[in-house]
């Protein structure tokens, strides 16, 4: 990518404070292969900003003015930065080579794919091996006497956006699958996704029926007929079309369509009113629009919240999880799921499902092995929708985003069935933008596969896990009767809010939100270590035993390594009780071979902090931690953007934009 | 009252549940003279619901239908009982009733001037000296060589609808103190009313001068110039008239108005732009009509909120209590603050700034002492706002309702800041209402000695404090910085929501929102318990030395009394954590002189639960605890409405209405 920074240095610039415009810091901006970067004059704080520029969504030059030319830094994570920079040309230079390094061209220019694959090859193939998908189907019970998994798409033959393990009824015999396979849009049959012990009721998904307006297939009815017959119980399924009705109808035209109930007996169909990707992305821009205007007045607020629409979809898709989830549970009814091709309205809808039914997906490992199963393996096009190459922009649409804001809603309302915090989602919606781990690259196993991006990138879930006491939730109760059992939301309008955390991050003039999660880290810790001492003592003084409600589990419903290490914990809690200034972060424990000094960036020159010299030496050493996980740790959730300060200082008006 | 009972007793009534109208309870319509009460025929829950009547606001009666007569009571605290009688000569006996029940025409008609005044004499005695106002001006440094005590009002006579007690500059002789008032509307002339240690910066409030369009007053002036000098750091002060700069220049043509800076040398005037109480009762009435929404759609909702204007106007008077409270802590200058006559807006704005400023009003009886000091004792207009005897409806107007929002909105924003929960504030509103205590009739100090309350009513402060274990904030940090200090809110409309607790609390088939509070509490007892029994085994062991973050004040913010008896507010929590049904409420208590039981507001007949007979005797033995907090103690809250099942019952689907 070094052939297309046009400028790699430019001084005196200006980051200006969008809340306060007047207010301004001088300093130099540097382009690297991988990030934007600014660094304050200021020798006393040095003050960085990292912009990662696969995580630039546009660059807006207003006009010229007598100051300069400004820059408008639109990141896909919905942050602003503005740069004031004195000579046009220099912006103009700017512009057009962020323009280009933020609109990759092939796969090879992504970041996570710039790394050498064998420097760290261990630590990689580990990386890989952290989520079993496999288990976590036999956590629920599958295979089993009802669901039995199929070899026939183990080479992608049946249908190339599905995984190559797929479960099946156990009486669908290999022409069943493949004739439903055949009668469906791109081949994707209605296979399992999700099993309900307690009721032997399923989750089943697929693209929409080739029946235009009057044509069937045996085999296709048959399946259906299988997964009815799957669940003893019932004598019916649930068909859920996702889809508003009339656009299923107009689907008839094309050939398309949704299943004819006089052919399928014993199904009842369910349409829900989800909206298609189009009107997502236009009402997504709305939002963040209302979540950047400047000093607006209740009104402008109000108003642009509702005109935009986003809450009304948000609830459509949380009221199609619930539809689902009650059914299955409540009911012990299967579902059959899908919308057109069965890979964004259908993956919101079974994964919102999965969260509302079964507590370990509200857990961190949970919510991964949610995110592996009903969108990477199942082949939501995560390159074409977030855009990770240059491409075609109608083809994107903030899918994954929604599902993510429909758990963020959910932990709103049940603030302690949820193991993690809104920074954890924060952080995983950032990383489908990123690129910066191989994960959510291409847009079906099988093209991961021929990609070998085992082979030559890492995978981002240990790293979460590596970082999770600064994603965990310190409300979370594990043992309690609303954490334990299947969520009700209530899902009346009046419950629903903008996401400020993701649409209106704190700026840095505005206080920050007080984070009950950060300062209830503190009373947890309290806690565990008041039990540790409690065992030790009641080691040491004979005859005393443990109260029944002071056991472990009680209070500390985590791995238990996490109870470890108190001392190192404590430490990043002081920090956010100094109300999350970064220059009061802890520098870096550089364990792992992935440090995130800037210096790291740019050859070392032995100098201060901050880029050493401006021509970038390419590639990074690793994807990971990024300086802006380091910011994240304690910022209100910076991560498309962050600010490293110096690590020295005390922080005085050090923080995040 | 007993006379405006038309008829005592209605059967076959439905109680509809309004989510679900085809849903209905049957049973039998009682009307006592205190409270409406519907009981279940159904004989193994009996289920009651009581509703006070000095907390109906209105008794619709749509048209008749084939299955009889609606009624629709409307509470005084956005509840809504829709009950169905069969007769409708009966439905137009029970609206007359209550119409009249609801509208009582003389104090002596109201519920807590019913009681016999000498049945629980030391008791009621006591209840009024749990709050000491005078110790809170000695504990803010008050009086002190700059402020002091003046006699001027001690018999009402410079203003009648202030306190006795007032605090003036000591330079401000006695021919200042009442020139001043004389030039003030209402004689309400300036005087302290917060006191900031820290920058010996005060805030002050009147009412607007008697200025029309170019009078003066030497004194006034003078007065004002005292409280600049009373700050010795200071060379001028910030007048805050909070009203729209408009409404103010209006004024003048009635010879009011503000102050003109010509006149007052050294003033800087500002405007904030509170709206009147008139556009403040219409504006919430929109939004309790937005809260009502059967089943609203998103944009229904969010439309609905937009155009009620409610947040808007929450929102400014939250900016007046952040301009003053910057002025005083940050600027180190002091602050006179009027509205028009200083009862209304300028309650608001000084008591927002209290809060915001001192930790103290952040803890219960802190903010029980704001109210009495800031709305009691400086004449807020309560009878007249809040409706107590049939009078003018246009007096009628939320004004303490945006105080206490202001407070839960803060609350929301800095969840850690506050020792009581949604609860405290949703109970403080009912009782500004109710008229169940004597704390809040009439409309002054004066008014209220006139009638002589204390002799005559209890005080609602003890049983509040008595009660305080269910108010308490599980999140409360003492200790942390962020509550130590002055808050500083994010005031963007993006920080401000519907306070749903309120105006949509949670309906019967709507499952409840999951209080972390509740859940908290158990943790906190539980980190309490352990604390106890490792300073047991502290004790034991020899040689076990306390670790420094787990002494008491570290987890326990509260009144030391408070940690005791963690078995019996276990209990309480138990039932919270079985989604707070009344059925699994545990007895009443009994202590004190007042029951609860419905029994004793009719004759006993030794009976099962519930009325035992249908003639009301009269009044009740005494005001509190009122048969509603018991429910209210595990409810969403409720408190106009409350639902008394079967406490024996484990409690199948026993919920508040």
């Amino acid at each position: 990518m070094m052939e297309h920074i046009r400028t790699p240095k430019v001084e005196n610039v200006r980051l200006i404070d969008r809340t306060a415009p007047r207010k301004a810091t001088v300093g130099t901006l540097y382009l690297s292969a991988t990030h934007t970067i600014f660094v304050e004059n200021n020798p006393e704080t040095r003050r960085e900003t990292w912009v990662l520029h696969s995580m630039v969504a546009s660059v807006e030059r207003p006009p010229t003015t007598p100051s300069g030319s400004h820059l408008v830094v639109h990141t896909k994570n919905f942050q602003v930065v503005q740069l004031l920079i004195p000579q046009e040309r220099d912006a103009m230079d700017v512009q057009a080579s962020l323009a280009r390094l933020s609109h990759p061209e092939k796969y090879s220019e992504l970041y996570c794919l710039s790394i050498n694959p064998n420097a760290n090859k261990e630590e990689r193939e580990e990386s890989w091996s952290f989520l079993d998908l496999q288990a976590d189907y036999r956590r629920m019970g599958v295979p089993n006497n009802l669901w039995v998994s199929t070899p026939a798409n183990s080479e992608y033959r049946v249908c190339d956006t599905y995984p190559s393990e797929l479960f099946v009824p156990k009486s669908a015999t290999p022409p069943v699958i493949v004739g439903s396979s055949k009668f469906r849009s791109r081949g994707r049959l209605p296979v399992l996704t999700y099993f309900h012990q307690d009721t032997l009721a399923a989750i089943c998904r697929c693209s929409q029926p080739l029946s235009g307006f009057s044509a069937r297939s045996q085999e296709d009815e048959q399946m259906l007929e299988a997964i009815m017959k799957s669940n003893p119980g019932s004598d019916y399924i649930y068909v859920v079309d996702t889809r508003p009705k009339l656009n299923a109808m107009a689907n008839r035209a094309a050939g398309k369509g949704y299943e004819n109930e006089d052919h399928y007996t014993n199904i009842k169909l369910q349409f829900i009113g989800i909206e298609n990707i189009h009107v997502m992305r236009n009402s997504q821009q709305k939002i963040i629009d209302v979540g950047e205007l400047k000093t607006p007045s209740m009104g402008d607020f109000l108003w642009g919240l509702e005109s935009s629409g986003w809450l009304k979809h948000i609830k459509a898709v949380l009221d199609a999880g619930v539809f689902i989830a009650k059914a299955v549970a409540e009911e012990g009814i299967s579902v059959v799921v899908h919308c057109s091709d069965g890979w964004d309205r259908t993956a919101q809808a079974c994964s919102v499902a999965s969260v509302l039914l079964e507590p370990y997906y509200r857990t961190m490992k949970g919510l991964m092995l949610l995110i592996e199963r009903d969108w990477v393996s199942f082949g939501h096009k995560f390159s074409h929708r977030y855009s990770h190459l240059e491409g075609d922009p109608k083809e994107v649409s903030p899918v994954i985003d929604q599902f993510l804001e429909c758990v963020w809603q959910l932990s709103e309302q049940f603030p302690c069935a949820f193991e993690f915090n809104e920074r954890f989602l924060v952080q995983l919606h950032r990383h489908v933008y990123s690129c910066q781990y191989g994960n959510f690259l291409g847009n079906s196993q099988k093209e991961r596969r021929d990609m070998g991006l085992r082979e030559r990138t890492h995978s981002l879930w240990p790293q979460l896990w590596k970082d999770r006491a600064q994603y965990a939730n310190p409300l979370y109760r594990a043992d309690h009767t609303q954490t334990q059992g299947m969520l009700r939301p209530n899902t009346t309008p009046y419950c629903f809010k903008m996401w400020k955390g993701m649409y209106n991050r704190v700026e840095k003039s505005a206080p920050p939100r007080q984070m009950p999660t950060d300062l209830l880290t503190a009373v947890r810790e309290e806690t565990q270590q008041l039990e540790e001492e409690l065992t030790n003592h009641q080691e040491v003084a004979p005859g005393g035993t443990a109260h029944p409600g002071t056991k472990q589990e009680d209070c500390s419903p985590d791995e238990g390594d996490q109870t470890k290490g108190n001392a190192g914990q404590r430490k990043t809690n002081k920090v956010c009780e100094e109300e999350c200034r970064p220059g009061g972060l802890a520098p870096p424990t550089g364990d792992g071979p992935f440090t995130s000094h800037p210096q790291d960036y740019f050859p070392s020159q032995g100098g201060p902090p901050g880029p050493a010299m401006i021509l970038p030496l390419g590639p990074p050493k690793g994807p990971g931690p990024d300086p802006d996980d380091l910011s994240s740790a304690c910022s209100d959730m910076e991560s498309g953007v962050a600010d490293l300060s110096s690590r020295s200082s005390s922080g005085g008006d050090d923080e995040a934009i």
